[in-house]
Formats: structure tokens, C-alpha cells, sequence
């Protein structure tokens, strides 16, 4: 257990909401400035263990899916204020999972069979997590689910993000960044979850290294206006294998949906090809590894999406 | 002078087409593994000069942009080849321009009013190129525009790229670089132009550092089944201000371009107000530097574009 974590009050992962609902009764009021520990269970709300095979998903509950630890009522927020997240530590625990789960991800429609890959990694980052004998991915721990609660009454569901956060799985939340959130509701109603191992852009088979952690954060306030959408300011580092070499693929055409879909379903090509992996397993990979780009959106009526993976994590 | 210039033939740039059109002769026929030096003129096609003011796009002629330098048979390609496109080193000038042109860019509806800005820099790559005392970018050649042939007859627009290449715009594609083209009429047809001395992803504000350079390529074939759309290997280099900070912005939605517009609109806004700077510049320099991103396409029916700026351009 890391000092961060001892020094402050921890939000136990039983105090988990399944919606966004700004009716939600918070777990605890906190000052601006207050760090709280809150503990993450894994995207499957326990669903899955580290035994679970990818029958798992014959019966699975999806509605008491991708839980946020919360909410946390911040003294003094109001309507128009910015809410400041620092995220100041994770502390994985260990053990993750990567699903293709029938009906969900980019290529839903190609890939209709349930997979699950378990990962067990050494939680000080020293070892990268590896993917079998064939890949080896560097530990990037971050929450996918960071937000608060909407305005507008009722439940609203936790899978899409909104102009308040939520679901954004930017992969750049990792420790040393801070999120900026426009408050819609007083005391702003802070939830947090789906905390990953690592990602790609894209998240692009629907899920990351999904994985239980803690996270360490300090909430604060600005009274200033608050912006339109989720901000940050983040570590810039290097991405993974800077100075070797990286394969890339495109999708070109008028829509950029179906752009990444063609960009992606190329590299998965790319990669069984010369990786000699699955096709499922050329896909997770993607998906926990890839960077997603917009390379240009401006030469009409065609726009070209490249996806782009470092030949570092074959070798 | 650079050696490998004088080493092999070059392909002058009055050399130059406006659309792709499989019924245009070819300048030279090259052996697979042949090198070539290609002079590129710049994408206005020489309408903008170093004297050159915003009221150049008042006449501006729209028929008369983005010229490639070619086309080249390469003997031995024919449909169903993979043309193997070696990116072996650029020449840049020393000189470039970026401008929002009135009906053109990501924002067009927001920056209707014409803006040129000139760039001299140091050709060695040793100093970064200058944005007035605001920002400094490092320069980083690579050509916006490379492509073949299509197979389909007729003259087709240069603007937007295909699943042969063209207007691809892809910022990866610089010295060391390797491109793979699905080669769809004999001969190839290769032609290249649009040099950029830097480009963020996305092209944003329409232009780049749009700066005439010299490009040496080497053309080769494998027999090979092509790919559905364009792929590369290239190297990996650190983003700009690795182990600084960035900026991020978002945009959350059901559309990708909507949420591309609403992520750099944000970001214009926090430059602007952060930096000091005029709303056409910060939209300039985001289309020089910017990092554009899906961070996620699966969390239905709202997806998460993220655009990411280096703080170390504006130390």
C-alpha cells in the first residue's frame, strides 16, 4: 500500500452507481483542495474473475456493467463553476482483462464470438504486461469513466460520455493529469471508474486492459466560467517504442466512422499477417495499444483516419 | 545542394498535373528500384510568392492548387501490385506560407475572412520554425499528396484522397518513411506534391506550412496481392515536447466531425485566452502543431475526439 493512499479518507467501491443520475445521494461532502482514495472495481462490476472464461458471457448482466465509485458532493460548487480533478496516483492491482464481447466494439458486425484474455502484470511498471509470447505493452494506468452528474433529471446511462465527462476513455488521464469538468449541478457530484492498465485510441474492440485499482485524487474548484466541453492538461510522454519504427494503416472516405472501421480492420489484416495472430487477438491488440488519428479533415469529400501501432511491441 | 540530389535524374517541377487522370503521359519510365529527385512547387502552385498578402485570395484560382510533380511509369506495375514508395530524404526551401482560405478548413463557417502568414526557416532542421515570438515548431518534411493512378478514366479532383493515396496528408510520412500504394493501372502512374515543413493532424485551418522542397524517392514493386487502401511503416519519432505537458481538448458526440470541430473550436478558445493570441492564429496553429484523436469509438451512441496541444512550443 502506498503512502498517498494512507494519508486520506478512501471511497470503498461498494459505494458504485451503474447511471448518471444528479438525484444520487452523495457518499461524502468534501472542501475544494480534499484528496480522497477511491477504489475502482473493473468494468465487469466483478462479473468476470481471473477464472472466468469467455463463457462468462453467455450470462452476463449488462446493465450492471462499467460501475463509477461516487458520488462525492464538493462544498461550494454550483452551476457554471469549472471542477478540477488532479489525478495524483493509481495503484493497479495486478490483474486485468480484454473482452470481445458479442454486439459492442468497432467491428461488432466481423467479430461475433466472445473472447477473454486474462493479464497478470507487475504492478510497479518496471515489467511490461505481456500479450502471451507475441506483444509486449508498457503499464499506462488511467481512468476511462471520470465524470459528474448532468443536469437534466433521471438516470442516464453510463456507457456514453457526455459534455460533463464521464465515459471519455482518453488514454492521456494517467497520474500528473488534471481534468477540468463544466459543473451543471451544486456540489458538481464526482464519480469515477473503469480504471485500464493500458488502452489504445479508439478502444476499438470495446474494451481496454480492463483492471481494478485504486486512485488517488484531489478535487478543487474554479469559480470562473466553466468551458463547453471536458479540458486537460496532461504529461506528454513518449509514445510507446519512440525511436524505432511503426506500421500504419488508412481509411479513406466521407465518413469517418467507417473510415477507422476500414483503418482498423486493415491493421487487424496487417497483423495476422505478419504477426501470425487471430484475427480476435489481432483485434484486442488494437485495442489496448493503438493510436487513432484524424489525419486529415479537410480535403473534401474524403478524409483519411490512420491508425498506427509501434513494430516495439513485437520484439 | 544535398549529395543525394546530384546523384540520380530529377523531375522538374513544370512537370506538374492538376487531377489524377490515367490518360496523362508519363514524364519518364523508371526500373523497380530506381531513385529519383522530384522538385515540388508549393500548393498554390506559385499564386503565393514571399511578397505575397491575404488579398491574394481575392483572385485566387481554385483550378490551379495543389500540383504533383510526375507522373512516372514505373515498368512492370500493373493492377494488383502493391507500389512500394521509399521516402529516402527532403530538401526543404526555407521558405512556406499558411493561410485560412475564405470557404475552406474544419471551421470554415467561424473564420470567413482571408489570413496569410509567412515562415523563414532554417533548412538544417537546427532551430524550429518561428510563429511571430509565440510559438516555435520543429520542422518535420513530409509530402501531403502522394499517389497513383486510379483506375477509373477521366480527370478526378486533386483535393480529396483515394484508396490509391493522394491528398492523404498523413504527417507520418517523412524521411525513413515507407508507403504501400494499391497499384490499379500499368505503369503505376506515381506523381507527388503539397511538401509541408510541418503539419498538425487534421490540417485544421485547410493548410499546413505549405513550403516547395525537393523529395527523393526510390519506386519499387512487389507482385505482391495490394491492400485495400494505403499502408506505411515509419519511424516513430517523439511527439513535439516530449516530457513537457499538453493541453487537450475534447468534443463529445454522435458525430466524429462534429466533435473534431467542437474539440479544436474549444481548443482555439483556451489558446486565445491562455496565449494572447487572435482566434486566426490560434486556428493556424493548431493546423501546424495539433494532435487529432478518436480517444474512443465504441462508447454508443457518443464518441470521444480529443485535440492535444505541447505547452513547449509557446517556452
Amino acid at each position: 500500500m502506498c503512502p498517498e493512499r494512507l494519508s486520506h479518507p478512501t471511497i470503498h467501491a461498494h459505494h458504485q452507481h451503474y447511471v448518471w443520475d444528479n438525484a444520487i445521494a452523495p457518499v461524502r461532502t468534501v472542501a475544494p483542495g480534499d484528496t480522497l482514495t477511491f477504489e475502482v472495481n473493473d468494468a465487469s462490476a466483478g462479473q468476470i474473475t481471473p477464472t472466468s472464461t469467455a463463457g462468462v458471457f453467455d450470462d452476463y448482466d449488462g446493465a450492471r456493467v462499467n460501475p463509477v465509485t461516487g458520488p462525492i458532493f464538493v462544498d461550494g460548487a454550483e452551476p457554471g463553476d469549472t471542477l478540477i480533478v488532479r489525478l495524483e496516483h493509481y495503484e493497479p492491482s495486478g490483474w486485468g482483462w480484454t473482452a470481445i464481447i458479442p454486439g459492442f466494439g468497432l467491428l461488432a458486425d466481423q467479430f461475433q464470438d466472445a473472447q477473454l484474455r486474462h493479464w497478470s502484470y507487475d504492478t510497479s511498471g518496471s515489467k511490461p504486461l505481456l500479450f502471451g509470447d507475441v506483444a509486449a505493452i508498457p503499464l499506462a494506468p488511467f481512468a476511462g469513466t471520470i465524470g459528474i452528474a448532468p443536469r437534466e433529471a433521471g438516470a442516464h446511462s453510463i456507457i456514453p460520455p457526455r459534455r460533463v465527462g464521464g465515459n471519455m476513455d482518453v488514454r492521456d488521464l494517467v497520474a500528473g493529469s488534471v481534468l477540468k469538468l463544466p459543473v451543471e449541478v451544486p456540489g458538481a457530484l464526482f464519480s469515477i471508474g473503469d480504471t485500464h492498465a493500458a488502452q489504445g485510441d479508439g478502444e476499438v474492440c470495446g474494451t481496454a486492459i480492463e483492471s481494478p485499482m485504486s486512485v488517488v485524487v484531489t478535487l478543487d474548484l474554479a469559480k470562473s466560467a466553466s468551458s463547453a466541453m471536458p479540458r486537460m492538461n496532461v504529461p506528454l510522454n513518449a509514445p510507446i517504442g519512440v525511436g524505432g519504427r511503426a506500421i500504419v494503416s488508412t481509411g479513406i472516405g466521407p465518413d469517418l466512422e467507417e473510415a477507422a472501421r476500414i483503418a482498423v480492420s486493415e491493421m487487424i489484416d496487417e497483423l495476422a499477417r505478419e504477426q501470425a495472430l487471430s484475427a480476435p487477438d489481432a483485434y484486442m491488440l488494437c485495442s489496448v495499444v493503438g493510436e487513432l488519428r484524424i489525419s486529415q479533415i479537410v480535403d473534401a469529400p474524403n478524409w483519411t483516419v490512420s491508425f498506427r501501432m509501434p513494430c516495439a511491441i513485437f520484439d
